[in-house]
Formats: structure tokens, C-alpha cells, sequence
């Protein structure tokens, strides 16, 4: 059974992703959209994001049977207080956060008896943002991965299959996994590439120039991931700290020892650990989760 | 001017790529190539790269007027050892090596008179080696740096033309603001990225097939750039110790500041960071260094 009115809350990358989805997947559901910049509004209008972009919180979400919360993890609570009293009875609300025991504590309250609060989180997204970055292939073969935390299974069960339809694979897991999970294949890497593009930037041996033109494989790589959404990822940050923590402290180890080996030139070990390294790459690729072609195909422009 | 006979002593991603941009070019120069491996031998003689594959070293140098070492950084200095007698005056010999000082300090003592030594390092590569590896696009529109250190300026010259016909843009650099500038840009990018695939390969608290189905963007860009060649990357580390380490000291200290903030909950830190480092990727995409598509256009597969 798919959802009849879907309400979109936040009409960014993911938002125009999963309605541009919902379209090439024939969905015949009513989409309606909220943005709270005036300009985001405008734009949404201009491109037909959205069957009606509405100008206040209550008529976007009125007769919604779906609610998606497609905001930075830090606005989820306060905007949640502010829709809860105008949700109908019987819908489903879920988001799109990139932690989930954050958003559960910021949101669960205020989700009134009869309504389903099903966390979800779609691995997908690109370093762009807002209403024009969308696109419907976004979620094709990526994970979306759903938090239910005691939810009404008929209500699990209709949103993975919504989500499937927009190309996604579905899988459940506990909340807490979930942010420690994803502070090791996500939350760490782009703490970690931000500041390492940092450190480039105030190096004042090295201009800017070179950085920018000798920016070979490596950093290059860094800098796309440090151009993601600066507010969205402030709130992932302090939203799953603790795990995140824990990560970069088991990295700062990691990288202590292979520091040391480089200073007393055990090449054996450097070997042994880049071989090691090799093989979670492969395990990628044969998952499907990414391309083999060299460079990302970039030879091919 | 171009080279009538070119050689190259080992026949890698580079190599390959460099005789397939040569061919492309319509360079009528001979090739002669040489790999210690019988098995890499056999591979380029079956899929046609070289005009002649030699068995032996001087065999394939001793005509040469332009020798290229595409070896990992830590032979060069015993390659070049034996093959120092055979090479004939008036020749120039090349490395593409990643480390330019240590390569110096390894090649040049082996120079004869009469023969040309320049330096040089194509930014360019994938995370992929051997003979089948290479491309004829690998180096359009990259960089690539010669260090020429006092070397013969037609000779250098030539060099820069040759490097051009294949498709690179050429600047000349001192050895060590060279080392300093990969340094930063690629060597201490990829210890990094080495380094968190190592963690997340160790973290028993989550699965190997967690990591890798669940691989999202940044991690999955890390496991590619960690997929590098093992031998390749050690003797990097190990030739360019000292920047490398200045470069990570530099890091750890910056992580840290962030870390702090993370504590803390100094969510304006944060902000302010990672919108400072957006600029960096802008201008790497004016550039023309990389490809603003989504995703790297993996969304069109």
C-alpha cells in the first residue's frame, strides 16, 4: 500500500531527490512541500518541486499520511514541536537525519498517540545542497537504513517498501548501531578530510595556487568531501558525539603507530598495513556500492 | 624536437599510459621497455606495449636518448646503478617518481657526464598498477612537475615538449618546496585515508560487511584512495619522512582543535570551518583539476 499525501519538511538535496524519485517511480501520491526560506520556496516553485509548496508548517503537513523531516539533525526537535498538533491521526512521520538516536530523543516526544515515528536514513547524497541539487537516481542501490526503535511494524513495513520504490535497499537496525556504524563510514572520514583541507589551506609555504593545481588523487578527494553542507554537518557532530569521539581516537592511535614506523623506516610494516587495506576496497566494489573504473571514470571528460 | 628511441625501465601504470599517450600522439619513436618481473614481460609483450620488451636492462637502454624510471622510488637508486654504463651521451634520463629530493640523492651520483638528468612527476595515476593499468588520457590535463636541479636547459626543454604531447601541462619546481607540496597534497592525504580503513577494518564492533555495504560517501572515497599500490606508498613515506611528518604533525594538532569543539558542543567552530574549506574545492574546480558532476557521475551508471 503507498502512501496517498506525502509532506516533505525541508526541501534540500534529499527532499528533491525522493520526490523527483517518487515521480519516476509513477507515484500517484499528492507531494506537498515546506521550506522555511522564502527563497527556498521560490525556487521549489520554479522547478515543480512539489505538487504544492504551501507557506506555513501546518497546511504542508494537514492531511498528510507521510511525513518526511528532511532537515539538518539540529532542527528536527524545535520543528517537530511545532508541526506535532497538526499531524493527522494514523500518519507516519520519518526523517532523513544522518544520526538516529539524536533525532529519536529530539522528536518521540512530540509524537501524539496513534501517529508512527519510524527513523530512517537514506546513504546517499552528493557536496551539493538545496532544492536544485536533487535528482531521482540518488537512492538507486544505496542503503536506507531504518531505525524503528519499537515502531508499528505495518507502518516499518509500508515505508521500506516506499522506499524501495525510489530505488533504495532497505534494512532495519538499532539506533545507537546505527550512529556508530555510521561514525566509522561516514562521521569520521569527513571530520577528518575537512581538516585535513584545513591544514592546506593555512599551510602559507604552499600557496593556494599549487594546492588547488596540484591537488592530485588524495586530496582532491578530501576537498569534495569537505565541501558538503557546513550546517548539516556541524549537527552530526554534536549530535553523535560520543561515537565519533571514539572513532577519531582509535584513528589518532592508528595513525600515531603508522607515524612512528614512517620515523624509524619500517617499511615492512607500512607494506603490511597497506596491504591489509586493499582488500576492504574489493569488498566494496563487489558489493556494488561502487565503481572500479580508474579515477571514477573521471578520464573519461 | 622528439625523441627518436625512448625507453622505459619498468613497465607500470605509468609507463603503459605514457606509450598509449604516445601512440595517441603519433610519436614515431621506437620503445623499448624493461620490467624485472618475466610475468610483466610477458603481459606487455601480449598486449602490445613497447615496440620491443627486453629481457635485459642495458638491452633496453643502451639506445635510448630519453630513459624513464617508472619505478617505485626506493629501487631507483639501485636500477639506475646498473643500468648507468649503458646509457649513451647526450641522453636524458627521467623518473616519474612521487619524491623528488630522495631520487635526486639516488639517481644523480649515477649520472655520467654528457647525460642529462631531469627529474620529473606526473600528477596523475589511479588506484590500479601493472601494465594493464594504463590509458592514453591519464595525463591530459594534469600536471607534471620537473625538477630539473641545474640540469641542461634544452635538455629540459625537450623534456617539457615530450611531457606536453602526451597531454600534461609541465612547471618546473625546486625538489623540496616539491616534496613539501605533496606532501600536503597527496602523501599525508593518503596515510590518512590508509589509517581509517585500517580502523574500521579493526573496530570488531562492527562488521566487515557493515563497513562495506554500508560505505557511504567519504569512507568509500577513503577505501579507494587506500587501495593504492602497497610498495609504491611505503617507499613515499619512507623518502619523504620529514615533510610527510611535518604535515601530519600539523594535522593531529588541527584534528584536535576540532575534536575539542566537538566536546565541547562549539558548534560556531565548526560552522566556521567547514565553510572556509568549501573555497579550496571551488577553486580546484575552476581549475579544471576535477569534475563538478554529482557523485563524480557515479549517479549515471
Amino acid at each position: 500500500m503507498s502512501y496517498d499525501r506525502v509532506a516533505f519538511v525541508g526541501l534540500g538535496l534529499i527532499a528533491s531527490s525522493m520526490f523527483w524519485a517518487m515521480r519516476r517511480a509513477g507515484m500517484g501520491a499528492h507531494v506537498t512541500g515546506y521550506a522555511r526560506s522564502e527563497q527556498t520556496r521560490a525556487t521549489a516553485r520554479e522547478i515543480g518541486l512539489c505538487d504544492t509548496v504551501c507557506d506555513d508548517l501546518a497546511s504542508a503537513v494537514r492531511a498528510a499520511d507521510l511525513v518526511v523531516l528532511c532537515l539538518p539533525v539540529g532542527a528536527m526537535g524545535e520543528v517537530m514541536a511545532e508541526l506535532a498538533p497538526h499531524i493527522k491521526p494514523g500518519a507516519t512521520v520519518t526523517d532523513v537525519g544522518s544520526v538516529k538516536r539524536a533525532v529519536i530523543e529530539a522528536v518521540a516526544p512530540h509524537i501524539a498517540p496513534g501517529v508512527h515515528f519510524v527513523p530512517g536514513h537514506p546513504l546517499a547524497g552528493t557536496e551539493h545542497s538545496g532544492p536544485r541539487a536533487g535528482f531521482a537516481e540518488l537512492f538507486d542501490n544505496r542503503w536506507c537504513l531504518l531505525t524503528p526503535n519499537g515502531a508499528d511494524t505495518a507502518a516499518v513495513a509500508q515505508l521500506s517498501d516506499y522506499w524501495q520504490a525510489l530505488g533504495a535497499k532497505v534494512e532495519e537496525m538499532d539506533p545507537d548501531h546505527h550512529d556508530l556504524v555510521l561514525a566509522v563510514t561516514s562521521h569520521a572520514p569527513h571530520l577528518i578530510a575537512y581538516t585535513m583541507v584545513g591544514v592546506a589551506d593555512d599551510l602559507h609555504r604552499v600557496t593556494n595556487s599549487e594546492v588547488i593545481n596540484f591537488s592530485a588523487t588524495g586530496f582532491r578527494d578530501f576537498t569534495r568531501i569537505a565541501a558538503s553542507d557546513p550546517t548539516m554537518w556541524r549537527d552530526v557532530f554534536l549530535t553523535n558525539k560520543d561515537a565519533t569521539l571514539e572513532i577519531l581516537g582509535r584513528f589518532t592511535e592508528e595513525l600515531f603507530a603508522l607515524q612512528r614506523a614512517i620515523r624509524t623506516g619500517d617499511g615492512e610494516m607500512l607494506h603490511d598495513y597497506f596491504t591489509r587495506t586493499r582488500a576492504i576496497r574489493r569488498g566494496i566494489i563487489d558489493a556494488g556500492q561502487d565503481t572500479d573504473a580508474p579515477d571514477f571514470g573521471r578520464k573519461k571528460r
